[in-house]
């Protein structure tokens, strides 16, 4: 049977998925094996064991993924032994990631995460969940020094681990002391200031780093590749944001996987930020008098600002002359990267409804 | 004037410990200069700088200390330059247990450290204090790329570093999972539990790290020396914990600086081990009954069951055992490392007295 080449690219993203899903068990019983055996720590190791099966592997895994999927275009004819490497390194990404979720849901008083209790909310954990993404963390170096160590990329890549958890965690301080403690405080919803916690707080980790993992496995190490690529990248998480805060209003549920609550949690996203930009004085007071509410009316005040500030055209229109500036960025910079690999991202995101 | 040899070491020590103080401001400065002058995460870094100076210089310091004074024992005649690299090491040590401490006093819901309010507890930071200490985290790796990236022992300490946090982090998971959730629950206060805490919560970072780093300054770095130092090291840490948890009950609390709270905390400390150990069926019921109460009473029966087992004596005929087998442990194992440098070490635990 014939497949057209959307779906055969489906078909390689899925096959993928399954192949990087399948080595995760390994890896936790690697991470785990000799300390469990050793009775000094075997309690504390069973524990661990539990928190890598709870909080790793249930997300979508699209960054994971992703430093598979970049390094097989930048090498084609990769061995076997070097995609399980890429895979491992695609998990150290998505144990990064757990780290933080694992700590900013309690920090942001979260409820659910990827469809269950979050971990601190379960009732022998409590706070116990701080040390426990502190071990998160700790596991992406076990994994680097066991399976990289006699590579000339290691130094590379770890210090690129922990130059995005710096840059991660510079983020999400700028988004604590932004969000007000209490009441709504639109003052620092500025463009400027939600921009700098988007690409602080997610682009570089979501974006940056797996594809700068890919190039440092492929020998891409110097400077001048590596800034051009974090320029196009850090473009496309900033989109990829401004997406995900529209869908969160105007995505359906049905197909985003939850109701989103960004009005009710006085979120400095993207929508909001733009109104205060565009609306009149009396807008502005309307929202400041209903945003960050719970009852259905004040949401739906909100929504009817929006709604007469035309933001769903407004998005519309930013989303094309964004797919523009991306395109037009991955063209004319000339690069030891090929486009396929930014191409590859941004056909995943643009038009995307989940 | 003349000085004996124990005036004259306190001086020297106590001259290191200003040296050592004099550095810390430089290296607030060149952690958030730059970051503060970037207005995209300029306030981030006005918040760091406010956490690096809440939370890191007020200790004893001993811990950092000990990394300059090992050196200058491997190298009595470092440089300048060497020694100042020596000392920035020291701070990453102090910044490592900044990080433990923030986030343990959330975890032990504890209220005050150093003498100041535990910084959870400061009225504008809450939960924000998780972030903060993974940003105490972030600073070592900062500095240490900032100071020893061009050294032959940058990976050593940088993995040194790594792999310490893990133990650390395994010890406190140990812990977390002993200390009873609700009422007194002896079944786990176990000696070799308790040994374990100790060896994983806070030997390791307290004692082999700060001289391992000095060995791998000094150019030791084979995992013979490791292994025998490991070996001294974590023996006095052990003595030093045990000593810890007799001054909390029998030390004076004007020299200690507090009055010790480790019976009505529930802690799983040497003495009630030891306690269990010895004690009648009668006696255990009675400390079961008692422990972990405030009340002045309960407080005072379990000392009197203490008193009852002599446990002052039991102390002090381990302390005798332990100074000598640890002065044998120096003497019997030939290194690289010279003997002063483990001395050095004991003779600042033996017989203090806070």
């Amino acid at each position: 049977m014939e497949q057209n080449g959307s779906d055969a690219k489906k078909l390689k993203s899925s096959t993928e998925l399954a192949e990087f899903d399948a080595l995760f068990l390994e890896l936790v019983d690697e991470l785990t094996k000799n300390e469990i055996k050793n009775p000094e720590i075997a309690d504390a190791f069973i524990w661990f064991k539990e928190v890598l099966h709870y909080n790793v592997p249930f997300g979508k895994k699209n960054r994971g993924v992703s430093v598979v999927t970049s390094y097989k275009h930048l090498v084609p004819e990769a061995s076997e032994a070097d995609l399980k490497i890429a895979r491992v390194l695609g998990w150290c990404v998505e144990l990064l990631q757990a780290f933080f979720l694992v700590a900013d849901d309690i920090m942001d008083n979260s409820l659910t995460r990827r469809g269950q209790p979050c971990w601190y909310k379960k009732e022998k954990v409590g706070n116990t969940a701080i040390n426990d993404s502190f071990f998160l963390e700790c596991t992406i170096y076990s994994l680097l020094k066991k399976y990289i160590r006699d590579k000339p990329y290691y130094l590379s890549i770890m210090e690129l681990f922990l130059e995005t958890t710096l840059q991660t965690v510079t983020g999400q301080c700028l988004d604590l002391t932004t969000a007000a403690s209490e009441g709504v405080d639109f003052s620092k919803f500025t463009m400027e200031r939600y921009s700098a916690i988007v690409k602080w707080k997610t682009a570089f980790y979501s974006f940056y780093l797996p594809v700068a993992i890919a190039m440092y496995m492929a020998g891409i190490s110097d400077g001048e590749s590596h800034t051009k690529a974090k320029t196009i990248l850090l473009q496309m998480g900033h989109f990829f944001q401004v997406q995900d805060d529209y869908l969160d209003c105007y995505g359906a549920p049905e197909v985003i996987g939850k109701v989103g609550t960004d009005i009710q949690d006085n979120k400095c996203g993207w929508l909001i930020v733009k109104a205060l930009e565009i609306a009149s004085d009396e807008q502005k007071e309307k929202l400041q008098a209903n945003y960050a509410r719970w009852e259905t009316e004040a949401v739906e005040k909100v929504k009817a600002i929006y709604r007469d500030l035309k933001l769903e055209d407004v998005y519309k229109q930013y989303e094309e002359s964004s797919h523009e500036e991306i395109t037009n960025l991955i063209n004319s910079i000339a690069s030891a990267v090929p486009k396929e690999v930014f191409l590859d991202f941004a056909s995943k995101i643009y038009k995307r409804e989940k």
